[in-house]
């Protein structure tokens, strides 16, 4: 019954689409996305997460309280709107797109109300759609600058991109091109100047010199303050956290790393802990590079829930095989792992120098 | 004693680094890493190189054939030679630290060769460390345009980034700049005209809306067909496959795409194959979005070797811990596969109506 109302509400929405709106992205679809409430685990690793969260997801099952945790969405903004490009286009589609579904979706809750009293039993069908935080708000300001390494950049903002109405700004200190480590330039979309004053999520990506000059830049660490004294959470991934550290947001707070500068943090009076992602009341640090993807996903998860994450889990297919069992200090061969510690010894010895000579 | 030598090598590289060296990334050292020759698996399907992979490392260990796979490195190039920013200081730093490396690794392969026939039993330290193709000359180009999906990019790019001596160049219609479906905006470094017209790795990235767009277009279609002719890999991820398929780089080989548009690549001639990553002769493709982090670890161990590749996979952390199990359709709970398979319907549709069009 309810699988049958999920379909008839699509292909309502997916008809109206057709209609009224221009072709849209996989990203712009997840508007649609149903989501149930959804609460961290008391452990502040979330790479214990695939466990607690289904853990949680069956509580959701079993408790309306739960659903009580999502706040109001008062207004739409447009996720791409400092975008140099293709702005009004973009926002136009996405304005007309949530003012149908809008209205579409009143009948929807009413229906999946209904089939909250069915006798479905089939347990990802019992899952309260009804109280779905599928539009939102959030302001998400994610620095960068000269010598980050795009990819922490880029794995949260590919989890980030889901979540129709927030508005993501790539911040820097001015608007001219950043290029990373790597090679890839990109433009700001915003300064420190005309970045939001009050955040949902403050976040930075690391890198390794140019992390380290941004970590000792006073303009970035008083930006990244202020903010971070007003941002709902306060994140980064890979060596960003030297970047929060500096700035004196770590101080007294769990907090992981790239493996080559976790230690390094306790010069800023942080608890280096090592795990994938780890969560310490609002401050959420990811570890190297790639843990944005499982930093992203779980912060999808605490701002709109568990169904809406699974959702762009499944748009950006996250169904990881990595052809090789290297990725950590604790899978990685010996003679890797021999090599790697060495050539990242320089960068390690000048992280800890810049978080000892730190007055936090 | 092998470990012995690796420490004492790596001291003495540290050493000449300090005195010679401005401070370099975690990407930069990747030209230490030292890698075994590496032959792929004779099954398409690299989602398999998990064990494959450790199978060929223990033939590595067993046969000197597999290290005449390796290609002579002729000449060093900057993989960040075509960034707007920082370009000569980069290069300048890369060429020294290339130069002094060279100078100091004879003496290491003859300890390593050394060590090879002595009686150390340690399996990781077994692996012929003499024959390292770790300075390389790779071109690689990859294709960007409006509406891709940046993390389809990023992700193979952050593998790609590994490669000391590659080129990697960001390819574009002109050097306008370009946004992403989520608004990420990318300054290319080269266009249609100025890329290199031999490559190693010819790679385009997918999206939704744009990548149809990129599909169609007669410009991109002229320049992919081109340069896919002469590429050593032809490569893509997510429905990164469809532009290869629109420029007939396919027919009758397997390949993968997002689930949402996999089908359609038989209307290109294709074989639409179901796996993160398929492998059919040179045409390496992969599946949705995060796929590309699969796909591009298995490139560098393509190009350079397992022990590179398991380096480069220790330096980006790549040790993947979703927080949920919903990243593919065999493992996505019930109600978010039927909605999120409605929600695409309207783009699978269009990418079946223009495969179909196709007279590939």
């Amino acid at each position: 019954m309810m699988a049958g109302r999920i379909i008839l509400l699509v292909r309502c929405l997916s008809q109206q689409r057709n209609k009224v709106l221009a072709p849209d992205t996989g990203r712009d679809m997840m508007c649609f996305a149903v989501s149930a409430a959804f609460s961290w685990s008391p452990s502040p690793e979330i790479g214990n997460l695939p466990r607690t969260g289904r853990r949680l997801g069956m509580k959701c099952r079993l408790s309306k309280a739960f659903t009580e945790r999502r706040r109001p969405a008062e207004c739409l903004l447009d996720h791409t709107s400092q975008s140099p490009q293709n702005q009004d286009k973009i926002m136009i589609d996405l304005d007309r797109r949530t003012t149908t579904f809008l209205a579409l979706l009143a009948p929807f809750f009413a229906g999946v109300a209904a089939a909250q009293t069915s006798a479905d039993k089939m347990s990802d069908m019992e899952r309260d759609m009804s109280k779905v935080p599928w539009r939102g708000n959030e302001q998400i300001a994610m620095l960068i600058y000269p010598g980050m390494t795009v990819m922490d950049l880029i794995g949260p903002h590919c989890m980030f991109g889901s979540l129709m109405g927030a508005k993501i700004d790539l911040v820097a200190k001015t608007l001219e091109p950043v290029t990373s480590d790597a090679g890839v330039t990109i433009i700001p979309s915003a300064t420190f100047q005309t970045c939001p004053l009050d955040l949902t999520v403050l976040f930075t990506p690391g890198g390794t010199d140019g992390t380290l000059a941004a970590a000792a830049d006073p303009d970035t660490l008083a930006f990244m303050a202020d903010r971070g004294a007003r941002s709902k959470y306060v994140t980064s991934v890979c060596s960003g956290s030297l970047i929060l550290g500096a700035a004196g947001l770590l101080k007294g707070y769990r907090a992981s790393s790239h493996w080559s500068c976790r230690d390094a943090l306790a010069g800023f009076g942080a608890i280096p802990t090592d795990a994938r992602v780890v969560r310490d009341r609002n401050r959420i640090t990811g570890a190297g590079v790639t843990s944005g993807l499982d930093f992203g996903l779980s912060m999808v998860a605490e701002l709109r829930g568990q169904i809406y994450a699974e959702c762009t889990q499944l748009v950006s297919e996250y169904d990881p095989d990595p052809p090789f069992n290297a990725g950590s200090m604790k899978t990685a061969p010996a003679d890797v792992k021999a090599v790697m510690i060495k050539l990242l010894e320089g960068f390690t010895q000048k992280a800890e120098a810049l978080a000892a000579a730190s007055r936090i």
